[in-house]
């Protein structure tokens, strides 16, 4: 079982990120159940706007990372929160996705069939649902399946501060969700690959 | 296989409801593929508002519908739309159920766990994807599962007019999506009737 | 000047509500504004589903809740967050509202029209900003203006627990906040008092 | 008075944008109303991830595009539809447009205060209004006044099909709605200029 974690942080590598930090304990956990896992730091990639599988611009790094959420299982969309809302990065991978609601395997399945989604949500601020409603619905539209229960999240709760993720020692609940989100994506994942979602009769 | 759909029209019968027909379409679906299906007009029983399973007045009927939910193996959401959302009626239902977050079967495993739920949307204009995004994420926070591409919706296209989904001709495109849906539910939850999500580590 | 604070918790009266006790932080604010300011606690009154300004039953008490929104120059819409969401109680109000997309004044204004909205949400947990979303939302397409910054909210952080806007030490930023959003919505009204919109070309 | 125009389309120029032209309607209607209108295609234009107003990147054209919304009166948020949300060029604008919560101008006054924002929407399929909803929310939190009915769009109703704005005959509640959205944005935005909100007391 593969997993692949898409980190929609707005800051380039090697700045320290939440989104990643989370998305890592979440990671672990997969591990811990025998998944194998990989991370992308999207913001790091050119991703041009568009909603086509091939490459928009000679720069544009879509298809290989569109090669890897094809190849994975599990995909774990982890976003910042900003303005109470997911990462322009989130939001245009997401849109480079909106292609694959046409395409199919060689089976006649939809490619998103069968692979499962879960999501992860830091913020300074409120904002982690409105992001899990966004990024659900997307993927839902796409054909992946959601498990429930199949996030966690941390914020600091209400106004501005300079506490965050990385630095807070409140992370209790954000970490006991986030095994349990695992554990769901796990279960649902195995539950797909042993009686898959055959073609659809729309496909 | 059993599955409760629970239509929110803000209508009380018998007066007809769009909702309900285009629901029916889709429980008609399910049929085919071998569903035992049930139908329940929310608006036509007193649910009364609060966030937990327990009667909260003497005229209460959330205790005997919530039985039924729990006796669903898929439950498909059907809403109008109002100022481009879902009904009250929705979102009372949606309320009640907040109090199975808590709640597990014998085997200790949350009630919501290894149910599927899918969505149907009816409106005289745009809003079904804004209905979709806040029941999905209402329902995966409760645990249900939701597959890829579960739900249907049918609407008029900008503004106001006299055509609805039961006297319009231009049903090809929901009932070909509903049909699709109606495989996807039933995949998915064969699926994790032959494969259960176990009891998840923070239950 | 007259602001109307409509309270959509959940909890009938006279049990204690952290949405009240907010709203009734803001309620001050605008009284040392010279605003007049009255408050409803919606749950205590029947408000019937439906989208009509007439009373639905015997029972209905939207009727004369709609008279004091309209002589209201402010509304505050106060809501408790459930599932990350508003609650059904607000829902039912925003909906019982979508009958005065089509109601003007007798001089061909929409009846929303030059009336100004703020928000106040509370919860235990993430979903402020889904919340305002959804209410803008609405009360734009409605007719009410929203002036920035017209909003407030507390909530605890990440995950369950014991500790509400009631009980919590924790209200600074949520009171500057509350504060500012009073100022906001005395200014934009003055403004709209002063200069009306008005008859738009489609009413 | 002055507005900006910012096209969210995915495409860029030449290529023929329906969010385009329906802006360019909206536009019509302000011109004929005294207001002197500038359009900006944004995907023309490098904008970096970010939250700042400083260039990110020596690519980075935000800095100039902010020079332009600091001296319009009126900001038209124009969007496409993918996957029922906003585009993700749209998003990237309001994220670096966080970077107004805490810039004020000589007085004091928060920058985006007394402007005034409208919202036009386009596309295949429904989602117009979760666009609208999103883009209102993260305005009135960076501080700009959203007049009722401030906002118009076109689709298609449910379904894939080739019929765009560009395309379509059906064109009139659209339009009409689009008249009056430019009436209430320059009715709202005249009584601001008139009776400006003040310094806040948060500022």
């Amino acid at each position: 079982m593969r997993a692949l974690l898409l980190n929609a942080t707005l800051k380039r590598s090697p700045e320290p990120s939440s989104t990643e930090a989370l998305a890592g304990f979440v990671a672990g956990a997969l591990e811990q159940r025998g998944v194998v896992c990989e991370h992308v730091r999207l913001v790091d990639h050119v991703i041009e706007p568009g909603v086509v599988s091939e490459p928009v611009t000679a720069r544009d790094e879509w298809p290989a990372l569109r090669e890897r959420v094809l190849e994975a299982d599990i995909v774990v969309f982890a976003t910042p929160t900003w303005l109470g809302q997911l990462s322009s990065v989130m939001k245009r991978t997401l849109e480079r996705m909106d292609a694959m609601l046409s395409e199919t395997t060689v089976a006649g399945v939809p490619v998103a069939y069968n692979k499962v989604a879960g999501f992860v949500v830091t913020g300074n601020e409120d904002g982690a649902h409105a992001c899990i409603a966004n990024m659900a619905q997307a993927l839902i539209d796409i054909g992946f399946t959601i498990p429930g229960q199949s996030w966690t999240y941390w914020n600091k709760g209400p106004g501005p501060g300079e506490e965050v993720y990385l630095t807070t020692d409140d992370r209790e609940w954000t970490h006991t969700t986030g095994d349990a989100m695992a554990h769901n994506l796990v279960a649902v994942t195995r539950a797909l690959q042993l009686h898959p979602i055959p073609k659809p009769p729309n496909a």
